[in-house]
């Protein structure tokens, strides 16, 4: 059988995680490239990858997928300094939580090289290859945006990856709906998160907390530069998110304030009811909506 | 050894839990007290206590231990309704999430009945006797509010009955220094879970929904009648916590909406700090706050 490569660009907490959840995937050699010495010899003591390198640049001709797991910022410069290196036909995928400004950047590579946008949702709340899991993305939605030119045999091949690293579906979407879909289920709870923990209350509250404090606070210890990236590059759908936000806690609070427990009863049973409708379709396995069909 | 009883009114997921993990606690029996026929069935199928009564008022002047276990409103009826009825020398505790109300409903009570306000923090998404669960409370916090007369014999068999029932610690605090607090930690997470979930967005969003969405929206198919009742008897130390929650959403969302990386990432990193200070603390199990002492 004929001997394939993959190259995973950047071994963090994603990149980490992929490239081990991807050992023994078919004919494919796994190469994780990474930029600092200390990253190198983690990734190699924990054999993260068959070869660890500083160079992508020399591995990109040689390279039948391109797996793209370093910031934005960091992934659309790699596609503007690479952009003539990639090997014709090969398929190159990025990991990030935005897609639009990915797809845009995108653009500038040659027509036979098959970018597919993709967002595994899947992650933790601490970050870099020392965390990284090959069971990361069990049972985990793997987004995807197919380029215009996207062939069958790249997003079927995506398809196979996608099981071996034991995701739980494949949600084929457009970068737009991507990314005002992700401005609600994702980066909204980020910006809640941080924004509690904000709270002068936060330091005072040890023996005070239950599940619900720690679940929703959970992810407040962000990686401050790439979600500063997310946030402000996906800004567009991300502020009529918080802005809805706002208003919808500003009702609660005028109930609550007005002593009206009429109008605050009523609103909470409409709320309570779209979340168990919500756990409903869940277990019925109706997790995927109707207008985003798995690939085939 | 001396036969004593403890009486549990209401056995709905917290009162049904709590019997349930009381069970053998030294020589206590434990009796039931329950209003329909269909949790009468129930706690009798799955042996919830020792003894199911329609009639707690014809308990009451032989229970040792009386512990409140139905929604504020009927917790504050029912102290009212049987003031004279409670054993002399006897521990009256409540299990409801706001205090300084059920402190003041308490001042009914005659000297020799010493009430001592209670609240475990453990609970679940869905309620009712069908989800009670011997091990609810492990390793979680039990928040314990003595009141003016409460004994040393009191506080410490308390603190047995903790132990039996695998409560992580017990802390003991102030009913005006719980409700500020469980404002921010308990009831702010449920009018955010609720409030996230009045968007149009929540019906639309299968498939793209990770860890952090699923953990922050949890608790909104919450108990509405109770959650109704707990958000209006705690306004005065609630609505000043989700009008700096407003404030602090539309700052963020300034940032973003500006595109100022700077001050956003400045915002992000104070937050990100502050909760690793959190996670700092909790793994050196400093979570008791010097300012409230276990009990002895």
């Amino acid at each position: 059988m004929e001997h394939k490569r993959i190259l995973v660009v950047g071994l963090g907490l994603i990149g980490g995680s992929l490239a081990l959840a991807l050992q023994g995937f078919e004919n494919y050699e796994i190469v994780g490239s990474v930029r600092s010495q200390a990253t190198y010899h983690k990734a190699v003591m924990r054999a993260v990858a068959q070869r660890i390198t500083f160079h992508p640049e020399d591995e990109l001709p040689q390279a039948d997928v391109v797996i793209l797991c370093q910031d934005p910022a960091g992934i659309m410069d790699f596609l503007q300094s690479h952009r003539n290196r990639f090997k014709p036909g090969s398929m190159v995928l990025d990991v990030c939580g935005i897609k639009t400004a990915i797809l845009d950047a995108a653009s500038c590579l040659p027509e036979d090289v098959d970018f597919i946008g993709c967002h595994p949702m899947a992650g933790k709340e601490v970050s870099g290859i020392d965390n990284a899991d090959s069971t990361l993305f069990r049972n985990t939605h793997f987004l995807v945006i197919p380029g215009p030119h996207s062939t069958q045999e790249h997003l079927a091949l995506l398809e196979r990856m996608a099981a071996h690293c034991q995701f739980g579906d494949v949600v084929r979407t457009t970068a737009q709906c991507h990314d005002q879909l992700i401005a609600y289920t994702s980066q909204l709870m980020h910006i809640i998160a941080v924004s509690v923990c904000d709270s002068d209350h936060l330091l005072q509250c040890a023996g005070f907390e239950g599940g619900s404090f720690r679940d929703c606070t959970r992810v407040a210890a962000l990686d401050v530069p790439l979600w500063t990236q997310l946030f402000t590059l996906n800004a567009h759908a991300l502020v009529p998110v918080v802005v809805q936000l706002e208003q919808r806690l500003h009702q609660y609070r005028l109930a609550i304030e007005s002593g009206d427990r009429e109008t605050l009863s009523a609103m909470l049973s409409v709320a309570a009811e779209r979340k168990k409708q919500l756990n409903l379709e869940r277990e019925r396995g109706d997790d995927i909506h109707p207008q985003f069909q798995p690939l085939p």
